[in-house]
């Protein structure tokens, strides 16, 4: 049962430091499925200003004094801790009206995702303060001048404006690779289901892993948070695009260049491929999908489907299937464990979706479902704000407007048929840009037309089949290393996407100037940086170990016989190896040459050090290139220098890159490549146990 | 001398397939440096909204049909055409004000940068229509599920509003990437100097080479324009800050979410470092940049010296060796031998720049120079737009607003000294956010401590140094392989960076499905799709080889024998291969295990066909990680497949990408990894001659 009897709650806001009330009881916010009221919200008298300044100068600051892994493994045993306290966000998430399963994607989603991030951040990015992007660039001849870029935290504060149906997810997907990229978030639920998001960040608070000022969350209105924005803030907004357009053109956001990313309304669709014919497992997953996305948080979710495109050879199958379904989908109570399904998040929602249905219904036809009748297993009708799905069939779709144009926050979708795929590209098209769409076929040639033509139009194209049955995530899930937005109608911006998303809070700056100087800014050695050679490299751990430590080895001469030695050990007698007649009919070649493989064996034999020691394994190689064939005679030498240390937290080592370069005795480089070892922290290993 | 005998030309407009004037006679746009009336300009009357749709119906669907190196060589032969007609535009720009020096980098610098653009694609993006973007993410424990971003096109145009002062670069570093991305651009110079942007355009036009409604170009005002872009058109501005604004605001940008890269304002600063005391190198390099981008242009360049910071110690040195050298700066008409300098691009400008001075010299004073008084070698200072150096000093930075927040677009800058690196980052943030500032020191720990102190507020730090006194290529040089733009009062955008300005005309969608129907969106093999397995891959050309094809090879035990044969003939005896105990103390084993390089050997001679054939090279390995340890006794198998397909255009060869993974008895990965190859596209190889 709804905990009904319990006194409703004062919500607070956490800024500047502490948890405060706003003035006066405040606003009264109603159970979805209840109306009886379950908490009062209000930011009134609170110093807006004020909290973005304790964001940046203590948030900000404290937040930069650490490396991103560090920062990550904050998030790791937050989102560890939060999983363990989930049951307590699962009951106070009955009042939004979502059911058990409703809930899953939000909380233990919103986890997860934070999970995610804390554990790609570790593996994908560096473990440091900045961090260099891409190659570097040589900008002279000669090799003095080079470029490369960084990427720093944003010395503002990161603001989020969220959308009510997804009161953790919706906080936890933007504060996971903020706070991973070292800027400080300051969260503005939707006041709707806000007593959610404010009970998470109570819980995250309390924890005390995150230093003062990183997490602040207004309850209630923001005042004149905007007005005080800079050039360094951030503002990411979900939710109407009326208000998000409103916020866009704020005079302190355009004036100041505010990075402003935009979640809003979008016409999502789904479409039946031309083979996907009733019978076809494609058919049968394509209508549990529309159902499901109909009908999960009663269809209050931007990614939800809201067209129904199918084959015209199908429509008519499709709306039985649908309907069928649909109609086995008992709305009750969001504990009831006979329903399937529960209510929107408030009675004026129920009124909107209503109007918009028969704003669509205009150019559409009812074929299931009648908006003006609750049909309930539990709960009141009249208090709680449950509403049936609704399905639509749109008989001209291509010169409809209202269902590719009318987004009804609810159950509801409209099926229309396409003649062809080029038409079906089309009329995805009209919905002028949408977070997702997803395809039903087994046709690798329908999907790869269907998805590149729609594509321009999408954040996101999930293609469903027979094979991925049961392991799709589905269509309606935006995932933590798969952007998330989508252009047009769909706000334009550009979520998660892995460590796309933590780079959204950064700043990219392209830096200038000799080695020896990008060296000292990146902290990665650049080829021409000055190098230090003296204790073999491999003899120091990562206490001793310092960029542009350096071997220079001896040469090796390689013969005819290390060829044929090589080709008859390892068995690989290329004929540009062995052949010279075929090796000199190659276009790369005047002679016959040496392995690849046998030049990077040979380079190892020269570098390697082989007493124990430090160095712990060569794990890989990366950006491997032949640049200069080898011929019999020739004499290699090679110069190992450390290019990058990486110390990896909570173990006994730590990641070396080191730039490998092997030129001959003309000083051509031969091949150049990054050795990737595991290097201790301090040697000899410290004892077990 | 200026061809001021010439009568003036009426510029035209290209818009939906022909050279268009605009009604009436036009306005008339001055010669800088002599007043005379030098073209007319209008666009009254164009159909702007049947451009866009000319652009994107006939221009996008033309460009959509190439591939990205196909869209490249369009560019590079356009690239290569202008440089030899280069010096009709120096003529022209001649109009404009600009010196021949001052041309440089506005006509072999834009060129320059298509070449860039044009070469870089080439070797970084793959030859393809749909450009996959980052790692395969595994989205399901079984692998039946994946997902991967894909960047294709977007469908509208790229509308580029550009500035007076780079008339060819500013338009040619835009047009680049987005034609290169398969976006048709529509061009709209700043009216001042138009004749040259048009009269480029021109003769890119006449090349023949881009199809009809890649690029359009209005001579004149815009109209309407801005009022039909949709979610899929791109505008970029560069410009005032003012206007910007207004056109970020614009209705139909904000309803839209049309993407908007602004580049305004910018009060960049060059600091001094505290090493770089008077008789140093960095020293004269200081004075000799400030003065350089001070007078080039006549101080009208967006990336131009506005803040000069220096040690508190040095200011009166600065000032007074600035001074020295301002002083030698003749001031004449663009064409005379003996002018350093000459014109702003217009009388109106003057009357600004004068008005901007007055205002900073409320909180500063002028210490070089006299606004009011106009000293000539050559030309007419009334006539022309002639304005004379001047330098001003604040006294008390930390406390003052206007230096750092008027911009002065002309030959003028503002001493400010300061007190510890702190005070220096604290100063250069006062911008507000700079497309650019630069950093004169010979110290690394000064270089890192001052970068990444000011990198938040900048999208570019130039490190000026002795050791590339020769080399470097200056503070105001944006270059194509670095990001050009500024957070806040820079306008936030970001331009160039490579090939992610190129990006930054795409959409980048993310798409979920089986590794079988996610490889036929890509183009690109996705582990888990199907592969067939038959003749030996590598006897296929290209014209045979798809994308899938693959091959199992045999076993092959690895013995202790072979792992001390390897160690003898390679040199590579580290301890981990030849000592248990040693390797048993290691974290990572559990025993003596074969050498990485081993392991990659013996595969290639698992794989390689040793006849001569169409597989010409290996040419480089990528992405190799050593998975498992192979100990004595294991057998490994190598499955070879072809992953990606990359012809090169005007070759007979093309590079191809096998994914290659290696797995021991136990059907654990040992090692997988990336083999580069080089194939001929048709077999046997073409005769030469």
């Amino acid at each position: 049962m709804l905990d009904t009897g319990r006194t409703a709650r004062r919500l607070e806001s956490y800024v500047q430091g502490a948890w405060r009330a706003g003035q006066g009881e405040g606003k009264p916010l109603a159970n979805a499925a209840t109306g009886e009221v379950h908490a009062y919200i209000g930011s009134d008298g609170l110093d807006f200003a004020g909290a973005l300044d304790w964001g940046r100068e203590v948030g900000g600051k404290a937040l930069r004094q650490y490396t991103i892994h560090e920062r990550a493994l904050m998030l790791k045993e937050i989102g560890l801790k939060l999983m363990e306290m989930k049951d307590e966000f699962h009951a106070e998430s009955l009042a939004t009206g979502a059911t058990a399963r409703d809930a899953w994607p939000d909380i233990d989603g919103g986890i997860g995702t934070m999970l995610t991030f804390a554990s790609k951040a570790r593996r994908e990015l560096p473990n440091a303060k900045v961090i260099p992007e891409g190659a570097v660039e040589g900008l002279s001849r000669d090799g003095s001048f080079v470029g490369q870029h960084i990427l720093v935290p944003m010395q503002g504060v990161a603001i989020h404006i969220n959308a009510f149906n997804f009161p953790v997810w919706g906080m936890l997907e933007k504060i996971a690779p903020a706070l991973i990229a070292g800027m400080p978030c300051l969260v503005k639920p939707a006041s709707a289901t806000a007593y959610l998001s404010e009970l998470v960040v109570r819980r995250i608070l309390e924890m005390g892993i995150l230093p003062d000022g990183a997490l602040q969350i207004i309850c209630g209105g923001v005042g004149d948070l905007l007005d005080h924005v800079t050039g360094q803030d951030i503002v990411t907004f979900t939710g109407s695009a009326t208000t998000g357009r409103k916020l866009k053109s704020h005079p302190a956001i355009v004036e100041n260049s505010v990075r402003f990313t935009m979640e809003a309304d979008s016409l999502n669709a789904a479409i039946l491929g031309p083979d996907a014919a009733p019978g076809t497992p494609e058919f049968d997953l394509f209508i549990k999908e529309v159902h499901r996305e109909m009908t999960a948080k009663a269809g209050q979710k931007c990614t939800a489907i809201r067209r129904v495109l199918v084959p015209k050879a199908h429509e008519q199958a499709v709306i039985e299937a649908l309907s069928e379904r649909l109609g086995k989908t008992p709305l009750g109570l969001p504990d009831d464990a006979n329903a399937r399904m529960s209510a929107l998040a408030s009675l004026g929602d129920r009124d909107g979706v209503r109007e918009k249905i028969a704003e669509i219904a205009r150019e559409a036809e009812i074929v299931f479902g009648d908006p003006a009748k609750v049909a309930l297993v539990s709960g009141d009708a009249e208090k709680g704000a449950f509403l049936n799905p609704v399905l639509l069939r749109c008989a001209d779709p291509m010169n409809a407007s209202a269902p590719h144009d009318i987004e009804a926050f609810g159950p509801v979708a409209t099926v229309m048929a396409y003649e062809g795929l080029d038409q079906a590209i089309e009329m995805a098209m009209m919905g002028k840009g949408s977070l997702v769409s997803s395809v039903f076929t087994n046709d690798p040639d329908v999907a790869a037309e269907l998805v590149i033509g729609v594509a321009p139009f999408h954040g996101r194209v999930m293609l469903g089949n027979r094979d991925s049955a049961k392991s799709s995530t589905g269509h309606g899930a935006p995932l933590a290393p798969l952007v998330h937005g989508g252009p047009g109608r769909a706000g334009g911006g550009e979520e998660m996407g892995g460590m796309r998303g933590v780079k959204h809070f950064m700043m990219r700056t392209a830096v200038q100037g000799t080695p020896r100087l990008l060296s000292a800014v990146t902290g990665e050695w650049v080829a021409g940086a000055p190098a230090e050679q003296g204790t073999h490299p491999f003899r120091k751990s990562l206490a001793e170990l310092s960029i542009g430590d350096q071997l220079v080895t001896e040469r090796r001469v390689i013969t005819e016989e290390d060829v044929e030695h090589f080709a008859n050990f390892t068995g690989d007698t290329f004929y540009a190896h062995m052949d010279s007649d075929a090796a000199k009919a190659n276009p790369f070649f005047d002679d016959r040459v040496a392995h690849g493989y046998l030049i990077a064996s040979f380079a190892a034999g020269l570098f390697v050090q082989p007493d124990p020691g430090p160095v712990l394994a060569n794990y890989g190689v990366d950006n491997l290139r032949f640049l200069t064939p080898v011929y019999f005679g020739d004499s290699l030498q090679v110069q190992l220098t450390c290019k990058q240390i990486n110390p990896r937290e909570g173990t006994i080592y730590g990641e070396v890159r080191w730039d490998c370069r092997v030129t001959n005795q003309n000083d051509e480089v031969v091949a150049e490549y990054d050795v990737l070892t595991m290097v201790a922290k301090s040697w000899p290993l410290p004892q077990e146990g």
